[in-house]
């Protein structure tokens, strides 16, 4: 089974164990001739693939009774891979997603690493500074790379924690929250892990 | 007394109890033949001004052993203004900084409305959205404009009133945090009372 997660600069795959990944502005969908189930957060790919028969969008499949609208189909294919829990995807934006008993609760978002980084630099070149991910969280900082790093890992931390939920890592930037989240399971497929449990459950009711 | 707290953009004088700006820009100090007490996080502007002598640099007057090196003056002299509290000076950059019995504990610096709002839109235009400051901090959300306002606004919120401190905020996006902080001090002039609290104290000691 081919599954493809397409975001706004790439198309993730996934065939049996082994993902991989295409620049949209490079790839073309039209290339690959067997059926392949994917969501889709990229407007003008969606539309694109719309004419392709092969290209089955598993989107439909969801019922929404429980999200919302605008919610990214990304961030409702993670809820749907867990029971319970808080999801962090970090990615270029970092949402937390709560689920309870296999519904969603809601959820924020909060801004990337490199998108954060920007704000900061774009404030005043003196905050232009790496962040500190063992930055002490138990004390106010008295020095520059920890006042912003505080200001951006503390904030966060402390709300993500407050929810008391099992917590799982995706994204791209997954690994480098594992030091504010040292019990949080890393869960790098959990967007196909959900995708593979919304068309299996799709395949049994149809039977 | 002429007071002026000079930033990246501009001059904010004090007269008596009349403040106003001049932009840094278009505004030259020689205009000014009066003594004028300042301070100064714009380092162009600070190495003009060495050369005129009715201009008074007071920021060598802090005893700097409870700061740090880096600290903008300007927070420095909002923290020699009170001596219990935590001050938010809302401006392009949000600091926050604790004083306990008029000694500096630390602080943190958070990104500005402006400055994060355009975070938010650089990652996508679906989180090109105006931070809702009535957000329900209570409960996750269940729509976006909710989940960036709930990213911003509630990890910035749970971070300051877990430091269960009587809260000050100036700075010129000071009004638009009332909502959130309902029993929070507005001091517009924190740094012109920090800034008049230390030449009266430095005039009384070299008597």
């Amino acid at each position: 089974m081919l599954l493809c997660d397409i975001g706004n600069t790439s198309y993730h795959f996934l065939k049996d164990d082994y993902d991989y990944k295409e620049l949209v502005l490079e790839f073309n969908p039209k290339t690959i001739k067997e059926k392949v189930f994917y969501i889709c957060v990229n407007h003008r790919v969606k539309k694109d693939l719309e004419s392709l028969d092969n290209w089955i969008d598993i989107s439909k499949k969801i019922d929404m009774s429980s999200y919302y609208i605008t919610m990214g189909i990304d961030r409702i294919f993670a809820c749907e891979a867990i029971n319970d829990g808080l999801i962090i995807d970090a990615g270029s934006a970092i949402t937390v997603d709560e689920v309870k008993d296999g519904v969603f609760q809601g959820g924020f978002i909060y801004p990337g690493i490199e998108a954060m980084r920007k704000s900061y630099t774009d404030i005043s070149p003196a905050l232009d500074l790496p962040f500190n991910f063992e930055v002490d969280l138990t004390t106010l900082p008295k020095n520059s790379v920890d006042a912003v790093s505080y200001g951006y890992l503390k904030t966060f931390y402390a709300q993500v924690v407050s929810r008391k939920m099992k917590i799982f890592l995706t994204g791209g930037d997954a690994k480098k929250f594992t030091t504010l989240f040292s019990n949080a399971t890393i869960k790098e497929r959990l967007i196909f892990d959900g995708m593979k449990k919304v068309i299996k459950l799709s395949l049994s009711s149809s039977r």
